[in-house]
């Protein structure tokens, strides 16, 4: 991976490639980084350089080792085909996500869905990614039914402008003034607010995100009838995606079993017994925390408290991780 | 109602008790304000009058109409009986909420549990009450059997203290600083953050509001078998708790025939279509807010997002409520 370009540098996943990729192990020769119109010229450090970013055009890619591209899905729809016939891409937008030839991709999940790819890979949504790094020790032993799952989402989530009017309401708040939050993109105030909305509602009263979690789990997971019912909802954290999931099994399973299972699973860190993890503890780490299993009401049914970071493994980690996987 | 007396009359229900009764109908001739120790002597207004606020005493509830109790369960079991000997108590408390020979009473829902009342009767947790609310009219029609519940529950439900921690924390975290934590009544940081514990941990690992949240709904509803699955988190807002929940019933429930039963069930608002509740829209309301209607992942199940005032139906609402009941 000596080669890179990054479609959508200059926004919060862009800089978190950044930001991973900076300390190493890659060496990166040729480094080339792109965003729509209005942040071209921006220019960002990376290393010992300055690198100026450029409008986005599929030309650049040429002779590149992969492109990552994390730009909206109706730029993905356009670029992403232009882009792959130069090189692998990863796209992070939900453009290709549901596409049967494209694998949808979570390393420690189903790395096999890699082979024969045809130079666009997938990555998952944000809430997706940690909820199957999570579940999917626990399917390979237990066998997964039924998921429920209410989310705890972070504004990050929502890009750099949802972040500023996190930040910009909270200001108001803590002088217990109200802020104007007319035009935010996050619709409501969410600063002293939550919000059970992420993305727009479909025709069942479902809004994006639950469609997205309960569509991409059941083809990560290889499970196309898995039955899921999702509530994600956005909550006044900046960093930091939490999960509230009940997992119903095709067998009875004890909580030291499942324990058992995760305590080795790939990519997760467990706290066990009354020890759980929060969004403030996640911040900057690379892994999946899972927390608070326990019984659920029925024998065959398990909970679990699920945080990771967001805009790293939830997004540029697992990115870099796709990525690496290519290259093998 | 003339004659009342409020033990926790400085805590945030006893404040929100005032604040409701201020206005009318009830004809108040003599109010009695009672808290612990270290808050005795206060002065509060109500109406055109300063109440000095006595040391509580079981004998100054002497010839009252009923007493309100806001006071934490070690105090409640002291004194609750004993006040019971003079006049009806309607206890906040977690205390007397499962005993088999007291009430524990949402109006609307099993106001004919009073019948036979030996002066005590409890309020239910408040985040119980919004839920109970808005499932029994659906039980009535559709026969519940199973719930899974996962909260965004505001600071307010943990007293004066934690809305102070939020609002120190929400100073540092709006000037991008770290707000030092230690000693909160919270436990970790909750501004910027999500705490997925509220009250301690059992030996099964479920948090004491998972608990209330379960049993209590069982003992309101009837069902003592009901299965719940409950996840119970604090989110940094001020006032006003959501609930994502899952009801499963005993048959096929039609998204149109449940809003039909909502729309006119008591205390609910039903916001039907894509529009919905939040936090900030049910603050100083007294209904619970139902919204996000949907099928679940199968045709027995229906999702809502419930919100209420957790200050007011979820506690001070309610237990005037009750003292109205007890009235007639």
């Amino acid at each position: 991976m000596k080669r890179i370009g990054i479609a959508g540098a200059t926004g919060l996943v862009g800089e978190t490639l950044l930001r991973i990729l900076e300390p190493g192990p890659h060496r990166i020769e040729d480094l080339r980084l792109f965003a729509s119109a209005k942040s071209a010229g921006t220019k960002l450090k990376f290393r010992d350089r300055e690198y100026e970013v450029q409008e986005v055009d599929p030309e650049g890619f040429k002779d590149l080792d992969v492109a990552f591209f994390c730009l909206e899905a109706d730029l993905a729809r356009k670029l992403v085909p232009q882009v792959a016939k130069h090189c692998p891409v990863i796209d992070k937008s939900s453009e290709f996500r549901l596409k049967p030839d494209v694998p949808l991709v979570v390393p420690e999940v189903n790395a096999s869905s890699l082979k024969g790819h045809k130079n666009i890979v997938a990555n998952p949504n944000c809430t997706t990614i940690p909820l199957v790094v999570a579940v999917n020790p626990l399917h390979q032993r237990f066998g997964l039914e039924k998921l429920w799952i209410a989310s705890y989402q972070s504004v990050s989530g929502a890009g750099k402008a949802a972040v500023e009017q996190l930040s910009y309401e909270n200001e108001f708040v803590a002088l217990r003034r109200t802020p104007d939050s007319k035009g935010s993109p996050l619709g409501p105030q969410i600063a002293d607010n939550v919000i059970p909305q992420i993305a727009d509602f479909d025709a069942h009263g479902h809004n994006g995100e639950e469609t997205k979690t309960t569509r991409e789990s059941a083809k990560i997971l290889g499970l196309p009838n898995l039955k899921v019912n999702s509530t994600c909802v956005r909550v006044p954290v900046s960093v930091g995606h939490s999960l509230a999931v009940t997992c119903r099994f095709s067998q009875a399973v004890k909580v030291k079993d499942a324990l058992h299972v995760l305590k080795d699973a790939p990519g997760v860190v467990l706290r066990a017994g009354n020890d759980y993890a929060t969004p403030i503890d996640c911040r900057g780490n690379d892994s999946v925390f899972v927390s608070r299993v326990r019984q659920g009401a029925e024998p065959e049914e398990l909970s679990l408290w699920i945080v990771t970071d967001n805009l790293r493994k939830g997004a540029a980690t697992n990115a870099v991780q796709i990525a690496e996987l290519l290259k093998e």
